[in-house]
């Protein structure tokens, strides 16, 4: 038995992506056709870029399930022609171990101060030492996978750090809250905010004027995320009053971030260019074949997206 | 028994230390005296600073050991007059969690490559993702306390870290070499190296023209050590060679850095003012209040230096 599989995402992800998955794909002893034009009603399984030219899923009446090659569902979810599971990407290896060495670098730059002496026009030697990290508590909204490495990853550095959830979590050495009453409770405070939450109506501008207001004064926010995860003006806002020391934001709700917008000249304001967590080609390879195998082999697939949740 | 215990320090020492120093010696149950003002020869231990008054030890004909308040002890460990137990500091609460979190953000500064997104006048979105830390070897000169503590960090943190030391040394997930023939190896392709070594004759100037060659072509250099530790020039010309591609340096023969020295105006270098670690106060002084009691209870002294080795 032979699944034929649909690789359906801009032509430089193919060049990136062919030779992984054949790999990954003979390391697991699957029968396959990989290609990127089948016939739709053939294929079995759609690997899936939501900026692919694949955007109605009727056509592909046998199809089995779609692994997205990214993390982020939010263009997909949505989509009522897709009635067969769907896996997020969680790539533990590239896009996980990628988001800690993001995450921990930036707070690490905020905890420290770095940009004043990495920018030091005059010269100064002002040998304030900083405070250590367990004078600085950090909280992270989202402890999905990303959420919780990142958490364990600052707890380890020293960091106090609390973790928001929607729903009730555990994690070991983290202060875990959930629920609209935990959220207030987590920014109470904080230093530090990070937000690591999926995009969801729910999670839609969830810093606000409001919650921003909760923050220790002069905080930094940092953005690995999603970009409507923030309300850009009362960020700003938020900003311009020294409420937030500063924000370093990788998502954006255009991206790339249009040269107009008011982050790219704010003195306070650190935009990098999405590249917090990037999927890598090798393991994420072997995340989607592995995933094929399990259904082709009866075995439950994982990291599948709760279409009610939105992720 | 009561002992004498002298403050030997500048002022502003005293007043963040008394405090600290008598909640740490009660604690312990000693019957003291603590004083910035006492009789030479009635003196037990000394808790010095190597820039304090005392610089002639003659005088103190009762004194049982000299506690440091500093880590570095060469400005006082060829000390002719001093014939007693000489202690550093090691503070590992204070000390040595401010120098992992130093490291450890610096080591993910030039490793993301932060500062083209701290800087960035011209807004340019360049989405090329940084490799991951297991792709980053990393070496570090030196596997006393601070040194095997930011091994152990980076290494938690994905890095892959060989430490180098004088003596064969064993830590576990670090690659550990040693001896002349061992540092040429460390060296060899390290696209980051930090320098942790005591400073003694013979790490005078280990980073120079020959060693800085040795290295990856761009790497990075991190000196939370010892000014002396390199050579200022060697480092000069490899940083406009482009061998080095960015150099972090907190530590310099003379400090304040002099405002003509080139390496404040140097485009590659960060000068940060001594600050990588400091001792803190509430910790360092339970450090040599245990020490203390250890002595008088007949227990051995830890963190004694070393005179031959000179540290």
């Amino acid at each position: 038995m032979s699944v034929n599989i649909l690789f359906a995402a801009p032509a430089n992800r193919w060049a990136q992506y062919e030779t992984h998955l054949r790999t990954a794909l003979d390391a697991d002893g699957l029968d396959y056709v990989l290609s990127t034009d089948l016939a739709p009603e053939t294929i079995d399984y759609i690997v899936y870029a939501p900026n692919s030219d694949v955007q109605d899923f009727t056509p592909f009446t046998r199809l089995k399930a779609v692994m997205n090659l990214w993390a982020g569902v939010e263009d997909v979810v949505g989509n009522r022609t897709l009635r067969v599971p769907l896996a997020r990407m969680v790539d533990d290896e590239g896009l996980t171990q990628g988001m800690v060495e993001y995450v921990t670098g930036h707070v690490l730059r905020h905890h420290l101060g770095l940009d004043a002496h990495i920018v030091n026009p005059d010269h100064r030697w002002d040998d304030a030492a900083p405070p250590l990290a367990g004078e600085r508590p950090v909280t992270i909204l989202g402890l999905g996978a990303l959420g919780t490495a990142c958490g364990r990853a600052l707890r380890t550095l020293g960091f106090h750090v609390t973790g928001w959830s929607r729903t009730e979590k555990r994690v070991a050495g983290i202060e875990c809250l959930h629920g609209p009453d935990g959220l207030a409770r987590a920014l109470r405070g904080a230093q530090v905010v990070i937000t690591l939450l999926p995009q969801t109506p729910q999670t839609e501008n969830i810093l606000n004027a409001r919650s921003l207001a909760l923050l220790a004064p002069g905080a930094f926010v940092i953005n690995p995320g999603r970009g409507p995860l923030i309300d850009d003006d009362a960020l700003i806002d938020a900003l311009d009053q020294g409420q937030v020391a500063h924000a370093t934001l990788d998502v954006f709700r255009t991206e790339p971030l249009p040269a107009e917008h008011p982050f790219w000249a704010h003195p306070r304001v650190t935009v990098t260019p999405h590249i917090a967590s990037e999927t890598r080609p090798p393991s994420a390879a072997r995340v989607i074949a592995d995933n094929i195998w399990r259904n082709e082999t009866g075995k439950p697939m994982v990291h599948l997206v709760d279409r009610d949740a939105g992720y």
